[in-house]
């Protein structure tokens, strides 16, 4: 007997948006139904991930090629899915993610100019799976996600108004690239978030 | 006026096959004849790169897969080249590496079984530039190499005489592929390697 696949749902977006909070509610609600569920943060969680996510937010490493920003993402991720993802998702596990390679689409493939192209074709290459089930994208403007930082900044989020611009638009030009996406207006409290968070992931997997 | 770009010289091999001493012996050679020459080990030789190499060759990280170790692997180069090769070469500096491209297709596109073909493709998409401007294989059978490294193994070094029998094999694959390369017996003296390796370099750059 096979199991049914856990679902795999990420939830991405601008610095200061909510992610992490949405993540951790998604998580709830979905546990409440009596689903298994699991949730990670990418870049991360593992412990070679770890160290990866140190090299790339450290404020020290200014001298970071935009290529390198791209592969040690690419790194962490791939690492994380070994170890957990890909796993939880064959044993049944609904794995909610806080970011994923739509981030690297925004950042790295947008913002730091890379391109979302090139980003694509070594996601292709070098992971197992490269577009989660479902993304929900928390689309916020950056003076309010600005205010929701209060705290200091790591190597990434110091790049300035100009580049977190350019990530916003990064995110919102996925749609039709990355399947089963929706843009979520993050301005709005905590509960109003979730209730379109769910009203999405609801109408892709057919849930009531 | 612009100034004469450097070349670009790479020596590789199997651990053991003594690509330091011969890219040291290259290094002195041309500075001999009055060229402006750098050496790095690749990975490493930058902050970013050295941060990435301890990653990949901790023995404690038995749970890396395949693909993280190429990803890394480029990482670490895409850093060197954006901080050193690329400017050297600009300026006129020829560069020896101590590896390049070549291990990782030997390592892990061969021996490690992701496929040479996507570690090339990744490289193809990730780095400035593949190939360098000459290549040397120092060719050597796995008991004569094992036999000259007499100290604590590192997590690629550990990986057992079978997949170092697949290294091996892998670069001399290489043939065909990365331009200007020649295979050199590395089981002679260490003079008689250099001037192997030196019989090469005159060949490809015309040197006397």
């Amino acid at each position: 007997m096979t199991a049914e696949m856990g679902k795999f749902v990420v939830l991405d977006g601008p610095d200061g948006c909510g992610k992490s909070t949405q993540a951790r509610l998604v998580s709830e609600w979905l546990a409440g139904r009596g689903l298994a569920v699991v949730s990670y943060r990418d870049p991360g969680t593992t412990v070679i991930g770890e160290k990866i996510r140190e090299i790339l937010l450290n404020p020290c490493h200014t001298a970071m090629a935009d290529n390198v920003e791209v592969l040690l993402y690419m790194a962490a991720r791939a690492q994380l899915w070994a170890e957990h993802i890909g796993p939880d998702l064959v044993h049944g596990r609904c794995v909610v993610m806080d970011r994923w390679l739509s981030s690297t689409c925004a950042y790295q493939g947008c913002a730091g100019g890379f391109g979302v192209d090139k980003v694509l074709s070594i996601a292709a290459d070098a992971l197992e799976r490269i577009w989660p089930d479902a993304t929900v994208i928390l689309d916020i403007d950056g003076e309010t996600a600005r205010s929701r930082m209060q705290r200091d900044l790591d190597r990434m989020e110091q790049k300035g108004a100009d580049y977190h611009a350019k990530v916003r638009q990064g995110f919102l030009a996925l749609e039709g690239r990355c399947p089963n996406l929706a843009v979520v207006d993050a301005g709005g409290t905590v509960d109003q978030v979730h209730q379109a968070v769910l009203t999405h992931l609801k109408a892709v997997f057919g849930w009531r």
